[in-house]
């Protein structure tokens, strides 16, 4: 499988103008001058947490921001970093790919060979498999060449699963270790830059000289706080979401008789299905936290959007767009009862032919109340995490399937006195993800890459990168690092 | 419903930069001396039905060619028409949204208006369903404004249905009447300008005096020989379609865990699905024709691809991207026959529960074998045509769901020793639909909109607008009008 990442290929018309593209740097990155200046010491924003967070990560726990500024003349020498080994650092891309992630490798490598040439950026091959089996590729010009500003993780292939376990991190230690890294950058979302801090206070416990930092990467966007702006890969999937969504809202009205449901990617955050719907004003979201909030049920929901329909058919329109985020469906109370109880018997290992018959009373007959194909996904097991596998969930056809029965009903009964309902389904997942990135996350990307280097420089371990003021063009970018420490929420 | 159309709008930053865009105009139609110029009588190209086409259309069968050209000074004045009477048309979009249908009515409004600005344009609304009941909306500048060069038919809206039936043709004869029009213009595809032809035909022998003339705008690209060298839409949804589908081949290759089987507009030709491939290179296309062709079944399809997995499997490659088109469940042969027993069932007006049980045996064995899913898909009541309910069939999932089961079974087997094989399916219709037309398309529809000028100018009936010499830049297409039954293929 390795052999076919980071090959060179052919690239097509568009795919070639964008790689001739090359993202500015603030001023703060600009020349071989950057010095850090650290803050105040930082606690964990999750204070209910913080106590237990502090006691999980007793060495990496409480560290100061860090800041990343140009020197200026007044500037005691001593403070800049005027000398600059060489160094060795690998890079491993985690979770969904996202895009922009191609950006990070660029810009790490980019500020490694400025401030001397002789360093050496590994990225592991196949995610945290390659890390583990220390399966590696050398990026240089030649191998980065066609990825530059290009969407995918195909330069290197990315994880499937945590690195969490005690053979996993002992797998990482072994391969740092062995190929004598300096550092370790881990390109990904929420759960992988948690990964990241636990690593980082391994690492420090078991006198481990890898530093590692993290960036965050996700397209859910749902990786953000005061220190954390924005995650690189949400700006494109937005507007490419958006752009399909728009195009969806322009087909309804025309042909004047669908209803489209589109079920967009966001797990615990709905912030994609809330983003693109202030980009392309659909007729109805529904928001999991908002269902999470009311405690909405899967027979208010439909009916909510029933009585929509209805409202409408009295107006005349028979066409509409409704969205709705993927974790949607988890966020049903009834609903996360029952995944509740598949999960518990999937992990003690009960075949899914026996599950429905052992569910407890309540369960089961929400779970006959279901249609067939949706049974069939709720059985599937969860991801590595522990949710459901919520992209083979077909929620936005489990609510359509619901409507349509609610809409014939009515008809039935002489409530609803409007044409037939009719939906069509999307689910609008893998098309935006694998999409080019945006400028910003071309941007973004290359300038967080370049902050890696500053971080090793620095010998942060357990932080993770920070722009701040991203709203101001990029020369008023503020570059820097938390802890990660800062982010989590442990459950 | 109607109150909707038409109105003006707020438009995107992006639609507003495309509303400013202004297509020029072939040399041949600059001016207001454009006059045509007759080649030599037309028979059908297809050979095997020209008797019973000329049969059915006596007085419109066997026009000549019309080629429209700009008058040089050694041309009679007699031949140039230079006092332009002003004239009534009306237009009405017909079947399936297709990018840039907009500009045609953009096109032929600014051509009425240079000749005469006393002419008036009259758009129906919600296609044939507004040309029966005479709803229309008189086409200005100002409702134009927001509408130039954007997606969709939302101007006007769009028909549901053919417009064939006896009543149907005398309702569009009454309106033609009534709202004393000069021309009617019919935008569509195959079946829409079949509909023109015979209106023509129809007009004809009634005496009405309205010309109809058909724009060969349809998003499959179906409507093609040597006269008609393109439809207005395909090159917008191949290039949408596209790149959502090099998405997904990037994003494929990135996860290395998934097969995306991505189904795609087209009914009985595979032109989309064809065209995409060669814009996208996925790992496999299956495409109607060649299944017919070779009378593939179910089992040979879902054998290919299982061997196609299997064989990107021993090289370690657990990833692909598999296109069909809508119209390949019924260019399966056994498929086939088992839709024409189930839509005889229904249209002698057998309801859907009972028809399982009257199927012949052999429909029945294979009806038995398809997933529910699919099996309710089938039961669907057919278009207005003859076909079944294509955009509502998901083949890509049948598919799927078999070569699924195959693999497991070769798994079990021993045969095959690969990891497990994981289907995600999309079906990319309506996003590339409603999306905003191509420059291509902006600039061809709104050349076409100019020749239904010319074509009424001149008084052809049962015409089609036709530009050729398309891979030239403009300067160089050539613009003329083809008799519709040329173009037939009666069954």
């Amino acid at each position: 499988m390795e052999s076919d990442y980071g090959l060179p290929r052919d690239l097509s018309h568009l795919q070639l103008a964008r790689s001739l593209y090359k993202p500015e740097l603030p001023p703060c990155l600009q020349g071989t001058t950057v010095r850090v200046e650290f803050g105040d010491a930082t606690t964990a924003l999750d204070t209910a947490g913080a106590n237990a967070i502090s006691q999980s990560f007793p060495h990496t726990y409480g560290q100061p921001l860090a800041h990343f500024l140009r020197a200026t003349s007044n500037v005691p020498d001593a403070q800049i970093i005027s000398d600059h080994p060489a160094i060795r650092v690998g890079l491993v891309f985690c979770g969904r790919q996202s895009p922009g992630g191609h950006n990070v490798v660029w810009g790490l490598h980019e500020a490694l060979k400025i401030h001397n040439p002789q360093s050496t950026l590994l990225g592991f091959l196949g995610g945290s498999e390659g890390l583990f089996a220390q399966r590696t590729l050398q990026i240089t010009d030649d191998v980065l060449a066609t990825y530059k500003n290009q969407g995918g993780y195909d330069l290197l292939g990315r994880t499937k699963d945590q690195i969490r376990s005690g053979d996993q991190v002992n797998a990482a230690m072994a391969a740092c270790n062995t190929l004598k890294l300096d550092g370790l950058v881990i390109v990904g979302g929420v759960t992988s830059n948690t990964d990241a801090a636990y690593l980082a206070e391994k690492f420090h416990q078991s006198q481990c000289p890898t530093k590692v930092v993290g960036v965050p990467v996700t397209l859910n966007g749902d990786l953000k706080n005061q220190f954390v702006e924005a995650n690189v890969g949400f700006d494109t999937v937005c507007k490419v979401g958006s752009q399909l969504i728009s195009n969806l809202c322009t087909d309804a009205f025309s042909a004047e008789k669908y209803y489209y449901f589109v079920r967009l990617m966001g797990q615990k955050a709905s912030h994609v299905a809330l983003e693109c719907s202030l980009q392309s004003h659909p007729n109805m979201v529904i928001l999991a936290e908002e269902v999470v909030a009311s405690k909405l049920t899967i027979f208010d929901i439909t009916k909510q959007i029933c009585d929509a329909v209805q409202a409408r058919a009295e107006k005349e329109k028979y066409h509409g767009v409704i969205l709705l985020p993927e974790g949607l469906i988890e966020s049903i109370p009834e609903v996360n009862a029952l995944l509740q109880e598949i999960h518990r018997f999937l992990r003690l290992g009960i075949s899914v032919d026996k599950i429905s018959s052992r569910l407890s009373p309540w369960a089961s007959a929400l779970f006959q109340f279901f249609p067939p194909f949706i049974r069939e996904e709720l059985l599937l097991n969860p991801e590595s995490g522990e949710s459901a596998q919520l992209s083979q969930i077909e929620t936005e056809k489990l609510l359509a399937v619901l409507v349509e029965a609610e809409m014939s009903k009515r008809l039935k009964e002489g409530t609803y006195k409007g044409k037939k309902f009719t939906p069509i389904c999307h689910f609008m997942g893998y098309q935006a993800r694998g999409s080019l990135p945006s400028k910003f996350d071309c941007d973004y990307a290359y300038v967080l890459g370049h902050i890696c280097y500053h971080m090793l420089s620095a010998g942060l371990n357990g932080y993770m990168a920070t722009v701040t003021n991203l709203k101001e063009s990029l020369e008023h970018w503020r570059c820097g690092a938390a802890p990660i420490t800062v982010s989590l929420a442990l459950k």
